[in-house]
């Protein structure tokens, strides 16, 4: 099978609506809404790294469409479509079929289409995904926006897929397999929120670069951060490593005045967690019932090994 | 070094220019030009498989943007901004600053802007480039245009880099390593080409994809196909080979009426190169001097040892 029957066979049929030019020619071709920006972003998923090898091919297909919708909507845009770069150590039509059935099935979810692909021979299994999406000008919601006296807040459990990862089999391997990107609560958060990101590498970190962003501190109160029942059970210090420092997450960590957090609820019915303030400096200072605590290591380190 | 020391340190200079959101966020923001489509793609490029592990970082990076805007040049695409992502073994300063300076000038030559970036971990070193472009309504250049009695075109010489990666340290090496993607050339055939595409898989498997979208059949003079003098004086069954099944060209390969032809050449100063005509039916005869041939293989396969 020649990398044009791999792509005709399991993604073309993934091109619908309102594209001019899909997959099959050398670019996918369509007109952009009026009056809208374009919200793009590209992200990689290696076998080993962020998937285990044996995980399910529908899994890792859902899963490397996930992470970039949480990425645009942690900027607050509509997702619009995504291209995918596939590179496979080995042409395995039954993991195709799986991994072409957990792409589509995401996409469909949130009103996505695939409009382009490119399947290249890797030793590696890797697959990167662009995401195209739109946003009104003005409107995206940036990692620098966050002001002194704003409070933090997260859209669900931190925590979870970093106790599926080290606890195989549990009621929690599906918030590691098949993350839920938060579009719809990024959507109402456009307009009240004043930064926000995604949490992937691990809740500490990311929260860092909106405060570097931002050129704020800030305070976070642990046992606010929501957690599922099974990370309670376990020793103080394994809770703040998966919940700060875990990744996995792809919920959305905000920051948002009391004024527009008082408007937002009366709103909609997404509840947000809150989870700490915005203070002024450049530090993030941990509490949990009252009490300072330092982190040891703050989120996942993508070159950990190196001396540098 | 973290991932985002790498981002900010090597590719956050790179985003310039009426860009929203660059580099930085979780996505880049930016607004399209009024009245033009979006056009996209997504192309990788493997280690071993797409240039030789030991090939100068330098240009690595100019190639990895050169191939999608070769798949820009396609369309007749005016190329606006790439998204990089980047699968690195290990961290080497060195190799980094190179790479990315080659990114920077091939960008740079084209008017390019790096708008979002990813880096990760990955034993073989692996680049994912996602191009963006503009095209007006309607004018974007199909596979599917080509009509019997149309020109077969070339906007420059075939096969030099399969040359180049047979023969190493030849006066070809540069077309291997530094292709020079048609993008002007592709602008200007906007409303004179009937159907388009760029030669990367070798130009009888890529115009095979021309003839499979348009329903039609094809006659190539392969005494006609612009070479260089080096694969002039092989072989005849070696020139054959490198030249109609070689790949990397980055040439565009296009159908033309002779009408368009004929204003086409009156109007512009690009000298496309006659090789062949559309027939009806659905294959594609070769001749050389009036003599028929057949080829053994049309050119690369991307899973050529799977047994499917």
């Amino acid at each position: 099978m020649t990398e044009f029957s791999i792509i005709s066979r399991y993604f073309q049929s993934l091109t619908t609506q309102d594209i001019s030019v899909g997959i099959g020619d050398d670019c996918a071709v369509f007109s952009p809404p009026e009056n809208q920006q374009l919200v793009s972003c590209i992200d990689t998923l290696v076998a080993g790294r962020h998937f285990l090898p044996d995980a399910p091919a529908h899994a890792i297909g859902w899963k490397s469409v996930a992470v970039n919708l949480s990425d645009l909507a942690a900027m607050g845009a509509t997702p619009h479509s995504v291209l995918l770069a596939l590179s496979l150590p080995t042409l395995n039509e039954d993991w195709l079929a799986e991994f072409s059935r957990g792409i589509a099935d995401c996409c469909q979810q949130y009103g996505v289409q695939l409009i382009g692909g490119d399947t290249t021979q890797n030793p590696t299994l890797t697959i990167s995904i662009t995401a195209l999406g739109w946003v009104a000008p003005h409107q995206a919601i940036l990692r620098s926006g966050a002001q002194v006296g704003d409070f933090i807040a997260v859209t669900g459990q931190i925590g979870s897929a970093a106790y599926a990862l080290r606890y195989p089999d549990s009621a929690l391997q599906n918030t590691l397999d098949y993350p839920i990107p938060q579009v719809e609560f990024g959507l109402a958060l456009r307009g009240y929120a004043s930064s926000m990101l995604d949490v992937s590498d691990g809740l500490a970190q990311d929260l860092g670069h909106i405060l570097h962003a931002s050129q704020v501190g800030a305070r976070i109160q642990f046992e606010q951060i929501p957690m599922a029942d099974e990370i309670k059970t376990l020793a103080l210090d394994t809770q703040k490593a998966l919940v700060l420092a875990g990744g996995d997450d792809y919920q959305l960590c905000f920051t948002i005045s009391a004024e527009n957090l008082n408007k937002f609820t009366q709103k909609f019915d997404f509840k947000p967690y809150i989870i700490g303030q915005i203070e002024s400096g450049s530090v993030c200072h941990f509490f949990n019932q009252q009490q300072a605590f330092t982190l040891k290591q703050s989120g996942y380190q993508h070159f950990a090994t190196t001396s540098h």
